[in-house]
């Protein structure tokens, strides 16, 4: 059921937006109580966000196939596939703008998906790096912000700017074998 | 004239934020009349901009010492300062915010602030790659997301997270040396 009723909400979300997702539609299109919903998600916010989440994590999945740029690259085109070619990019878009002046909203979405997405991220690097292909003092945190940073600030700031598979493979490879001559 | 009212609208901006910004008040506090500001800026969200973009421009400035790892450390160390040790960076996540569901903003906001922004480390790295420092294949725009994105990263997505002037050395050295071992 609760599947179903994530579900419910990733698909009211990419469909619609924020607008879209309201306790009672996603209890209708799940089949679950209105009750059973709110007995699991204290709001709005933190569904639609658990749910974002579930309708994205396939397509963010890291492979592991051992050499971090190529695991790299596969990871980072299939978000700029999904950022550009379904309505996921618009519709995190939203949510973190309104998080900008909606505190309840900006906490959901920290723990709920941008927190755990991050947490994942350096995960990754630190097994890279625990196999001798990162530098051993590198920052984990910083690299995740050069590889993930620059989709959102496209995103963000720069919509009339592509987000597209090269883009990905060229963050990638910048940052790994750096840019000065 | 023109600078007193963008100073005002400046001082405005930094102190209460985009509510706080009104022609109104605007033309009291620079002593200019309603009319003379609506002649010169067509809407509130292109004189806040603007007014942002004359707030910030000093602390933004790029110095050109000749070594482009220096200069862009300088950059970049001052706009963690701008960013976290003033009400700047609030204040401009605030209209990044609201721009995500307002075309209007957030058009003003590409063609007053982050657009020609951008222009400026455009040019400013060309000019390192024409002397021969950085690489001659490289994608400039994609160097600019990924020196000026991270800092919108933690800004919009994890204001839990420090943007130190260790952090903007980081981001530099990173990139510029690459992070394989």
């Amino acid at each position: 059921m609760r599947a179903r009723i994530l579900a419910a909400t990733g698909a009211l979300l990419l469909d619609e937006g924020m607008a879209g997702v309201t306790i009672e539609r996603v209890a209708e299109l799940s089949g679950a109580s209105k009750t059973t919903v709110y007995k699991w998600w204290p709001s709005k916010g933190a569904l639609a966000l658990d749910g974002y989440f579930h309708a994205v994590e396939s397509a963010l999945a890291f492979p592991d196939g051992g050499d971090v740029e190529v695991d790299l690259v596969a990871q980072l085109r299939s978000l700029a596939r999904l950022l550009t070619g379904t309505p996921a990019g618009r519709v995190i878009a939203g949510i973190i703008g309104q998080a900008q002046t909606d505190p309840d909203l900006a906490d959901v979405l920290l723990r709920h998906y941008s927190g755990p997405r991050r947490d994942l991220a350096v995960e990754v690097l630190r097994q890279a790096q625990e196999c001798g292909q990162l530098r051993p003092d590198l920052d984990l945190d910083v690299t995740v912000d050069q590889l993930w940073g620059p989709f959102y600030h496209r995103l963000l700031l720069f919509p009339n700017m592509p987000i597209t598979e090269e883009y990905a493979t060229a963050l990638v490879r910048n940052l790994l074998a750096g840019i000065r001559t």
